[in-house]
């Protein structure tokens, strides 16, 4: 029994539409794995569940509860937007970790996030070597925002990049139908706050002259207001209407955000949030033009009825490596995917050294922008392309996408001790 | 040759998911009556078209491409916001349309719109007989609002309903894993200024205690801000979340517009839409709950990709019949789905005399608004579930939906006076 130990997977960060086929993917393959790995414990919403002694027995869990993960969006322990610090700064709450690590006999780590959780990952990995615990730690990729470095891109960017390329298109033949007596501007203002994947990704409708968008704006590009109307002008002119992508991340020259200057509220308060009626009023109050704007928000990074079966199933590939590494005795590694063509698309499952991988933010490369900073270049097309690729429909019942809630049974205490989280 | 006429099609007002399968189905239908139905035209924006004598050729469109509208969303021929007044206000008008419809032998008017287009269907109708121009009048129905009264449902509801309660379900979702740490309180906004049904529809989400959404709000409920707060706060103490789904028509005590009474922008000028913000603003201010929200606009009504396929057969359904009426000879009424059994969910295509249907609006019942008018009673999802059953999916390819775009090439014309439309 010395070699068997069990594990313990926390989702962190925002959730996506297919974080859970990854929990489906690495719980799968620790069943098939019984001589190494003990129980799958989850951590409920995340790390906090660890700090506090949360834990999820996910073993209370039928087969088809957890194969039914594969096709549910949203995080299935919960998640948590809860960052730890470097470990001087953070050092008890890493400690207690370790401490929950011990009582539980927690041999294997699996984060399940973004930058931020690739770095207490690694931390963890690190401390576990200094307090002589033997903790296994394997980061695994997943955001919407695509920013993670040295992987081919990240598990959940796939479905959202999906469902706004088709909402562009589809709202463009709407305001297409409607332009000569109404809507001539259409905004949709989409996720990504300091990189433009998901607006680049909006870039992959337009597959034709005079298609949309006609317009993209990303946060690495400074928000130029007299070149923004003159080509909503200008589109409106050519086309009689003007389809525009706008990432919530949109900065002035000043650096500001453009959600956070605007709009103040009949008390004088900040108006909350909202790219796309900032450029509304522009376009109106500027242009005289008529408008509608969208705010995709959660609706985007959910839309599981819409997701990439590329996404799901890369999803669910880092998943099961992520098992297999362990297995095999690797750590301190994020698992990554590899592209090995672009057309057709193959790709295979890697890895690299967590070190390598902690806060380094991916932002869209300045030559996957074209050159007058409003749409994407071939380059971002034949990158972002093949991850859109493939429809994996959830299952419907009485109309509606059927997916799991799972029991969630918790695992008992075997400490004494509670932990404020701060 | 004398019983042997054209066919003039236009489609009006908002554009929906399947308007074009109606257009499908019309023109499929009228392709088997080539005794009595010469060409198909159709107004290029709708109404706007054929006052200004732009015709578009439908027998110019191949089978495959006509057979592809069924699964394109907007309006292929264009629609038109342009509503046509009395016969005595707008008599140059009506007459400017008597004009073209002699000029190219237009034996048979469709007319595919909401509330306001019946009641243009039925003038003109009237005004063939004052001026002994012998005109088939049919009404085919249409509008996400699902506000025309005498049919079961209009066609383009159902698939917006299906999206609405797809998408807040997927939030949900979402929301539930990240309350703990996060967003406790998310609102989607939906479509419906005077009538509730698209609200209702989120309502189908919720199939047990405790499901999302925990608050729909109502066109037809007065707004009551601390009634409103009291559930945002008690869903939060029971749940953990509160999601909610707000109609843009939401009106408070005074009788404005909630979208139109709050937030100005940094000129002094009137923010531009959006209850979901304004709400988010009380939630913040008010309780100081962490908030998300979502403005849908037109996603929701081209999400093609999501449409039901009730909804879909319904659209090809009255198109068809709308033909078989016309050239069995009946005029001057709107065609309707008429409602035979909820479960199995039974329906047939009925008619009804255009007299009695126009500028009648068909809001929710009160009945279907649970008593503290937060929420539907079974007696509305009764009524509604069956309009959003089953999954009819465009093909996609690289990713993405594919839809047609016509040729739409212009009929010469035949006029030599052209028409300012007012």
């Amino acid at each position: 029994m010395a070699n068997k130990r069990n594990a313990l997977y926390a989702q962190s960060g925002g959730v996506t539409a297919v974080i859970n086929a990854t929990a489906c993917g690495l719980i799968e393959a620790a069943r098939h794995h019984r001589n190494k790995i003990g129980k799958v414990y989850a951590g409920r919403n995340g790390i906090l569940g660890v700090l506090q002694e949360d834990l999820i027995d996910t073993a209370k869990e039928s087969a088809a509860a957890i194969r039914a993960l594969r096709h549910t969006p949203g995080g299935a322990f919960g998640s948590a937007r809860y960052k730890l610090k470097g470990l001087a700064e953070s050092r008890a709450e890493y400690e207690r970790l370790i401490e929950v690590f011990h009582a539980h006999d927690i041999g294997y780590f699996f984060y399940n996030g973004g930058n931020d959780s690739q770095d207490t990952a690694y931390k963890i990995s690190q401390l576990g070597e200094q307090l002589d615990y033997p903790i296994t730690c394997i980061g695994i990729p997943k955001t919407v925002d695509n920013d993670l470095p040295l992987t081919d891109t990240c598990p959940g960017f796939g479905s959202v990049a999906k469902y706004v390329a088709t909402s562009i298109r589809e709202a463009a033949f709407d305001v297409i139908s409607m332009a000569e007596t109404s809507t001539k501007v259409f905004i949709l203002e989409v996720m990504g706050r300091h990189a433009g994947w998901i607006a680049a990704a909006a870039g992959l409708a337009c597959e034709g002259p005079g298609e949309a968008p006609h317009m993209i704006l990303f946060p690495e590009i400074t928000f130029d207001q007299d070149g923004f109307l003159a080509r909503v002008k200008r589109a409106v002119a050519e086309h009689g209407h003007c389809v525009i992508a706008a990432s919530e991340g949109l900065k002035n020259k000043a650096g500001d955000f453009l959600s956070e200057t605007g709009a103040r509220d009949a008390f004088g308060h900040a108006q909350l949030g909202g790219v796309a009626p900032q450029l509304a009023s522009l376009v109106k109050e500027q242009l005289g033009l008529k408008y509608h704007w969208a705010v995709a928000d959660y609706l985007q990074r959910a839309a599981r009825h819409i997701a990439s079966k590329t996404d799901v199933e890369q999803a669910y590939a880092v998943g099961k490596a992520a098992v297999e590494l362990a297995v095999k005795g690797a750590s301190a590694v994020m698992v990554t995917l590899e592209r090995k063509s672009d057309k057709p698309y193959r790709w295979r499952v890697g890895q690299v050294p967590l070190a390598k991988v902690a806060n380094i933010e991916r932002t869209l490369p300045r030559n996957f922008i074209s050159r007058d900073g409003y749409h994407i270049t071939e380059a971002c097309r034949r990158h972002l392309q093949p991850l859109i690729t493939g429809e994996d429909y959830p299952p419907f019942k009485n109309g509606l996408p059927q997916y799991v809630k799972l029991k969630n049974v918790a695992v008992a205490k075997r400490l004494g001790t509670t932990f404020m989280a701060t």
